[in-house]
């Protein structure tokens, strides 16, 4: 492993400074894949929500680094000997290049075209790229290593564990950088405080039992956020336009339909034929430049989704407390009658989350739990020993929303029957 | 002016909350060509430096209609009858939409293509868009009141004043703004103060004289910012290959040369002839997308510099002290000798600012100047009164640089005469 | 009701600035009795845990004018007529001088001397003071009136609502502002969200339901200061001490001891026979001086005490799952047998606290609620809307704390029988 | 030099944490010497300005302390050869230790007393004190060494350089925690950035050319501290009551004048004889009792001046653009004439400062001065480099002000000769 000459910084808004000092992940950050996330913005349409929040996956993926560095750096200090040095630069480049995969508004593509950026991650590590020639440069086997780690299968489970776990370097970047550009304050955690409590134990990381109230405020933080910012309706009203516009365009495509405009790799995108070389082209840029000239193609369904959303006339929604298959049947055989296409004008959601799930059994679960270890070196759940945690953990919270156009819908209220109408006349 | 029912709020890192309280702003803000602004960055190639500084010129101009409304509502309150308040919705909507005419990667595309996006600002306001439709159901001849007080001739001068002077909203909101997304300091003013100081007076709005030091403090700020964030050699370099995409481009264009890649409205961006639609086409999504393409055109000139702008391989650079037109000559005709490129492989640079211009007479200058108003009712420059001012006013700061492709003069600098590889092997 | 020719700011590192816009809070700011909460610590002893925690009553109390001053403002500019705006100068007066009666060290002093700091809030704003004399400028019955809002009966229970409740300006600073000094982060809510939330209805202070999340978070961050700060067992060990400083010097004085530093108000503070002159010298600059004397009296337990508070040598303490008596008994037995003053040396404490009791019946019970206002102008109470504020009403949390001399105990710890040792040996 | 078991953690609003690594430098802070730091404030009395300013010597020593560390930290990180790394320690215990002999109100106590709190901590050190029996388990030696470090008179010159210079732990410390107490943000300075600037180099502490920007911004931000924070009118108006009280209770003691409070070791201040437990005696607790109680004593002068300083009565001001003696001489005679004591009802005031002191010649001006070390290892003072700080060293800047009491001063003004009145009219 080379070190730099001199350590190189990035300014970095939440923790102030990036530090790289091995030559390895300083190549990394310059290769034309890591580049790439610079043009993948890191909550997908939020910033439609939240115009704040215009930030890149690059960003987070150096915050994850430098946290997953800092945590390392915390551990050698301290001479715990339960971590295994030797495996550090390992350790690094997982938490550097763990969202090397993901695609343009990577929620809303890999729904529409079951797609799994952890997937794509893996591709472009091991494939025929600069990525991959810079990490076997290390070892032949490295490439393949780091892969492995990022899909939690490595054969030393503590370095997974530090990469992939309820209290990792991922959540807690995405939770503070998440707050900064969002500009809400429920994601300020004392990301210092849980640094110093985590410590290696017996092939993973615990976190010591006076970092109890630390760990809840994290967990309470990551419930505030889901709800606040992650799960916003008004999020998820664009990212039922932008699942509608690919579902659509792909149609279109399948009906051998001729589009205004169509570059690679968009075909190979609707015939699910990608190679790591087209899957790196894939990006915000060229998806928003697509809806840019679709939203004035001649497929009048395609061009009204590809407006709403590129100039930012979304979906309005109710909430219902619950919702029948009769009741949405009735709906859209209505809105039919009424001259709506139910195909298109009317979506249901329901967002879910659990901010912190406890009682998943077996061996996968050992990877989601949160240990407390006390000074009688007992480890503990953090749900047995909190009683936040616990209450927090129960409570399944979402309501169902039903979007729709709304001033399409607000033509032709009057003409809906009266059980229909007073569900959207709120 | 119809006064919406709810004030709306946007959430904003900045200001905390953007306040709208009149519909016509929240109608302008829903217009596509504001929505275009997300696709315009504030900074242009600055993420390239600072990767945080990834925002929109959407939430700047958020934040500078968010400081006039603050302005004007302290004017309100403190009763200052200098204070047109019928202005009030003019100086609103002049302060959002300042911005609307900014292309893609604004400054090196001016540049490039001899635009001028005030012009264009103009041309958006007064044309057949969205915006024009909303300004004009104020008054018919709205629209060009507003484009007046952009174009800084309005016959109102206080008007102007308050959205175009050295102590604007505009100015104020991008200092902090761009100090909060790279994560620099220098920009935290104090704008509460600032704000409280100001005050309408006599046909223009002047400075409190108590106010002074948080004056020279916003104009400290700025003078880091521009040598600290604005000025960056490395942004300087970003933009300099930015041009030179432009310039090749445009060069191959003229020649007929058949690119892997050409939509609307490229050509019209070539060939000068672009209309008000065209030109709201003009977004940094699509000149992305160009690049992307061109990255593997045929071209070697152009693929070369698309990969370098995309990958973010910049050009390196040496600081020299001065330059004089014969070296420069030489360094060109010794490149070439080389089997370099000179008309693409050297660029030369010098940045210039001054946080402050005092000395400049006449008309114009009223408008650049910042008068503070004594207890005595005296009027004074601030340059008069202030020896922290005149000091950094004089200064003429800025090197020259030299820009290069640094591992292609890696390769050949053994064939170079030393009087001319001694430049750049510091 | 006379308005100050300029407003008149304080610099406020939690609000930025405090504004003054009336005389008679400009003038109440400046009496003798205001400026003495500036020798009142805002957290008592706390600063002996967190150091930063330096901050008085007088910064606090001028932040809670702040926020209320912010509320009404808000509820003026919205037009809402529930607000009674005659009683605008009564609310913010109330809201200044709430603080009024605290003395020094208040919560060990009151439960050392059975004093009651409302209590004394009352006799200073009405008894012979400056306090006073301004109030009854205002008129006549203005003293009474500001003092009945600040005991809870006034006439006008909007009123009483605002400034006590569980939203209220009192606990919004408080929680900022102890986040801030502390300088931990559990305190930072998002106040201007709440502040809009806020609306006078039908006689009370209500939420709208938009609120929701804002205030749940609020109550979360609330929880989190009580744990991490309020009830830190460091803080605690330091207030047992301060009360055992005031019974030991209260049990030399009623058995007529000579100490080595007796002046006025001491003696009428031991004798329950304060005047309000006198108990407005009680401050903690006074307490500080008569501990630092005595911890050269010759009182071997008065001047221990007091140096373990000056010196900060604060008892240790076990943490204990349930405390019996007859164990606590056979403890002090066991103490007494090897030499310790049991009645010293030996404390026992269980805090306690619900972030929001919600079952409370009656009519006292109605202000302690926060309810939520819906579309349809339905009031709910919040645990009946929030998931999250249910589960953690109903969390009694807590552990007993046995606090005793370290360094003391260890000495005879070796004498003890293992039964007693081994709950102090962890 | 012993390890503690555990790193300790003090939690700090400006560093986040404090680090404590060495039992040496916990122990210290658990002195009486040093705990007595907690009852001296680091701004006197500019909380009478700045009402958030509460922040003690204590809290300011902790952060020099952890900045000394982080250095210290950074440069063996680094693997510089010119630190002395045996000097850790020492340099550690200076810094934590350079604040001890402060007095309360320490300027003006200074003042009124010609005492000097640089010999006081020379004193503690080396005196019979907690301090020094800590510090002489070291080695014998010890103690001597720490107060010649704090001294300036160290055999080895890096490590006073790296303790007191114009970028010293303490400088940077109390720029950052003063902003951050008053609530001003002209301090925030980018704390790291300058961190990791700084190299040991041939006996003295450089910065690293790269490192002028940031070097550049301190400066500036110094500069605007002085004059708005510590030269602030309003405060030096209650430094000079405090110095008045002070010489008014010295000549009354001179005098064998019978106070209505005396207590040890007042009287050992009044005669110059203070031992150095007399002196660990005096803090501001003490001085605001004794004020208090000369509040009610029957010297008119005494009694007013100390209602003054203790409720804020302070002193107003005017500005004027010099002052000659001829012009006092005669203020002077004709406040006499009218009634008015001279000898305390006025008071001139010039204060002054330069932010950076750049020409001093001779061996003490090159402890003071900001060497910057270029690529070629050539180093040049900064403000030959760098233009802005040659501007701003330039300037001398204040103003005379008189300060007077306002309403005594309004009694008699029509009774002054106009040429006097119109002074104090404005």
């Amino acid at each position: 492993m080379h070190t730099l000459n001199e350590e190189k910084v990035f300014k970095d808004p939440v923790h102030n400074y990036i530090h790289v000092q091995h030559s390895t992940i300083w190549r990394l950050i310059n290769t034309m894949e890591f580049q790439r996330l610079r043009r993948i913005r890191q909550l997908g349409t939020s910033y439609l929500t939240f115009h704040g929040a215009e930030h890149s996956r690059f960003s987070h993926s150096l915050g994850v680094y430098e946290i997953t560095r800092r945590i390392i750096s915390q551990f050698e200090r301290s001479g715990y000997t339960d971590w295994p040095n030797s495996e550090k630069l390992l350790a690094l480049c997982a938490a550097l290049l763990h969202d090397l995969g993901h695609g343009p508004f990577s929620h809303s593509i890999e729904e529409a075209f079951h797609m799994d950026h952890e997937e794509w991650t893996r591709r472009i590590i091991l494939g025929d790229t600069e990525v991959n020639a810079i990490l076997t440069e290390v070892s032949v086997d490295f490439p393949a290593k780091v892969a492995s780690v990022i899909a939690k299968d490595y054969v030393n489970p503590i370095v997974v564990n530090l990469v992939s776990s309820p209290l990792d370097a991922d959540r807690m970047d995405y939770l503070l950088r998440d707050a900064y550009y969002t500009g809400v304050n429920y994601g300020t955690i004392d990301i210092d405080r849980i640094l110093r409590m985590l410590r290696p134990y017996q092939g993973r990381i615990v976190v010591k039992e006076s970092g109890m109230h630390a760990v809840e405020d994290y967990l309470m933080s990551r419930y505030q956020m889901y709800w606040q910012v992650y799960f916003h309706p008004v999020t998820r009203s664009s990212e039922i336009i932008l699942r509608q516009i690919f579902r659509r365009a792909k149609e279109l495509y399948q009906d051998h339909y001729s589009f205004n405009f169509m570059i690679e790799p968009l075909p190979g995108l609707f015939e699910d034929r990608l190679s790591v070389q087209d899957y790196l082209k894939l990006d915000e840029a060229l998806i928003q430049t697509a809806f840019s000239q679709w939203a004035t193609d001649k497929d009048p369904v395609l061009s009204e989704l590809c407006c709403r959303f590129m100039h930012r006339r979304l979906y309005k929604y109710v909430e219902v407390e619950s919702v029948d298959l009769e009741m949405i049947d009735e709906i859209r055989r209505e809105f039919k009658r009424v001259g709506l296409n139910p195909e298109y004008d009317l979506e249901i959601d329901f967002p879910t989350d659990l901010p912190y799930d406890v009682f998943r059994p077996g061996d996968e679960s050992s990877q989601k739990q949160i240990l407390l270890l006390d000074r009688e070196e007992r480890l503990r759940e953090i749900s047995e020993v909190s009683d936040i945690v616990r209450s927090i953990s129960g409570i399944h919270r979402g309501k169902y929303h039903l979007y729709y156009p709304g001033s399409k819908l607000k033509d032709v209220i009057s003409s809906l029957p009266d059980s229909i109408s007073h569900i959207f006349k709120r």
